[in-house]
């Protein structure tokens, strides 16, 4: 078993670096505090007996060596990064899970087959630079280094500018490596383990996404001199396809979510009618054909809301991923490791976006989940309990030492 | 008659400063850009022989002398700050055509009874500091000094302490000064002088305003993994009011307008539920019955939609003005102005507020309009032509002539 007071210092001295304001974190990708993070786990790797590679997208690589110099690596991590308002574990307890694993292996001095590699992937939250997971994207060759290199964000600025201003751009070409396995911890970010009180979800599935970037544009006009019939109002336009979008989703219960996160207003004045808006439909299933009609439907409302109020409409997509199927064995062996640690566990599908979505397609790929209170994520507010990350950790361990062969 | 070619290059020169992006103006109050358009129109008024008064709200009181020592001075004037995204004319022509009425007085050699007092009112527009007319609200005595110096931006800058930092905290106190009358020309901001072929407004009366800052609570969380009936998205509560207040406006046709302008969205990331959401409804009439219903039917409707869905719900009012009738005796002199010297006018009811709605509590007070194309303004590509403007100048110099007495 692992230890899991260490690892729940770990988790507590990362969440010292960019604080949020409200008990949780704010280090978004490519900020002084995700430097700042990095560091840290650089050090703890070092410490651990690892060596760092990093790669052109910033994607960190700590090595724990294997006894067969000719078998491919396990690999085993999630994200450091956070939202702007975030919660100490999303991504992090992938991390410094698997750093604890290694801790626990050296303590126990088990060697293993297969190199063990633990990972920190650049930019999952997608928040500051859209698409999500964006360097595991590049590395499973999803998108090109220059699309990603060329993100950017709400102030303008490029991802490739930003990424070497923290100084983070490594000199392994992103994608190189090829992998033996990839094992995600993560936390649920839902509600159904704590529901069915459950310590470990065994992921089977992903569910797809589509983000919609959507831009509507009317004119900017006076909201007192301005005759009602002769507006031609983008915030309007923005109200009426967030309430389709919800429609939509409802419609396709179960199975299905939809909403509007990101909404920009222009000029955004109290006495000015909104004559342009960009906003970000966020839709997602696991079955493909609802994901596909669930898209066409909000673009047609979309549309229909623009002829209606004669409004300019342009959507674009500005992520999207299939729905998943992770590796049939490498799931029997989480199940196994639960089932043989004793822990109460479930097969579930995952509601979020995860790296191992997009490694899932170059590698075999798995995830386990722990659960989380009230199912609250991408919230300062996110909790777990250390019983929880432990029980994760130690099936992460046990389906690693099965993986990397003993 | 005014010099026409004089007053379209200081529109034009004013215009210069704080440019906006496209073709327009961003000299919004408070900002660098303000205080150097302060200072140009300093310059202006000594060259023009006026002496320059300014009171502790920053409001600017340029006075030429009259002949009699006991008249109270006649006032003209409007502001010189601009929206983030607004036009060249909207307030500027109400300051440089009182300029411009002066300027011709002198060319003439008229001498008048009463003194002349050409006026930029601080803060009108009211985007980066609700309320707005804000300082010639205080003027009036609708709202306290302390009051003002404490409206905050949405950076959390003071007003108090920004008119400081640009150094335009006059020694005078502010409401000190009595008014003979007071006259503002401003553009219509509306479509209904140009669709009917007039060259002037005679503005009887003003509507009435509630702005009502509506602030939702609901939880972050992430998009994807929170199942449809978990969710507590203030996000959707907004769409779902905005489309209220429309819906409410139409319902009180004719006369009535309302709409949502300023939206803030929190976190505002793509993959997370909006936890809260700020915004503004504006609504108008120039129906005390109708703007007092409108009020109560959206805070109705608000709180509504908060139960329905489960937020929390605070509405706060940040502007308020009733609706207003002009000095039925001015409104007759402007009248006979423009019949005199021959444009076509006709009575109209401002849709917008101005500085001229306060000072009316004060002063008898009166407005002049002219045309501006399609209506348009808070809109950088807002547009009058030069006869527009000299038109409306000329009837202020006549009326101005009449009631300060040559
Ligand atoms: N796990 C997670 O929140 N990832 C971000 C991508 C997504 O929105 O699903
Ligand atoms: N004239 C003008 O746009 N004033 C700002 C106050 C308002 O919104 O009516």
């Amino acid at each position: 078993r692992i230890d899991s007071a260490r690892l729940w210092d770990s988790l507590m001295e990362m969440a010292q670096i960019g604080p949020g304001i409200a008990g949780g974190n704010n280090r978004q990708t490519l900020t002084d505090a995700d430097s700042e993070g990095r560091h840290l786990f650089r050090r703890w790797c070092e410490a651990a007996g690892m060596s760092m590679g990093v790669d052109t997208m910033g994607n960190m690589f700590a090595t724990r060596a294997g006894q067969d110099p000719d078998a491919l690596p396990v690999y085993m991590g999630s994200h450091l990064d956070t939202q702007p308002t975030g919660g100490k574990y999303d991504g992090v307890l992938g991390v410094l899970g698997a750093l604890e694993v290694v801790r626990t292996m050296n303590d126990m001095g088990v060697r293993t087959r297969h190199p063990i590699v633990v990972t920190n992937w650049t930019n999952e939250e997608g928040t500051r630079f859209a698409p999500a997971m964006l360097a595991s994207g590049v590395f499973a060759g999803m998108h090109t280094q220059d699309f990603a290199y060329d993100r950017r964000d709400a102030e303008g600025k490029r991802f490739g500018d930003e990424l070497a201003r923290i100084g983070w751009v490594g000199d392994e070409p992103v994608g190189a490596r090829r992998m033996h396995a990839m094992l995600e911890l993560h936390i649920e970010q839902g509600p159904i383990l704590e529901a069915e009180g459950r310590e470990i979800g065994v992921v089977t599935h992903g569910q797809g996404l589509w983000w919609l970037q959507i831009t509507l544009t009317g004119k900017d006009a006076h909201t007192g001199s301005t005759p009602m019939h002769m507006r031609v109002n983008a915030g309007l336009g923005m109200a009426r396809i967030t309430e389709r979008v919800h429609q939509i989703a409802m419609s396709h219960q179960p199975n299905a979510v939809g909403a509007v996160g990101q909404c920009n207003v222009y000029p955004n004045s109290r006495n000015v009618i909104p004559g342009k808006v960009v906003f970000t439909v966020d839709i997602r299933s696991p079955e493909q054909g609802k994901l596909d009609a669930m898209r066409a439907e909000v673009e047609r409302a979309a549309h229909a809301v623009a002829r209606e109020l004669g409004l300019g409409c342009e959507i674009e997509p500005v992520g999207h991923f299939d729905p998943v199927t992770f590796d049939p064995g490498l799931v029997k062996v989480v199940r196994g490791a639960a089932e043989r640690l004793g822990y109460s566990h479930m097969d579930i599908v995952s509601g979020a976006g995860h790296d191992a979505c997009w490694i899932n397609r170059v590698a075999p790929t798995v995830m386990i989940m722990c659960p989380c209170v009230d199912g609250l994520s991408h919230n300062e507010a996110e909790e777990i309990s250390p019983e929880w990350a432990a029980a994760g950790t130690d099936v992460l361990l046990h389906a690693c030492l099965e993986v990397a062969e003993v």
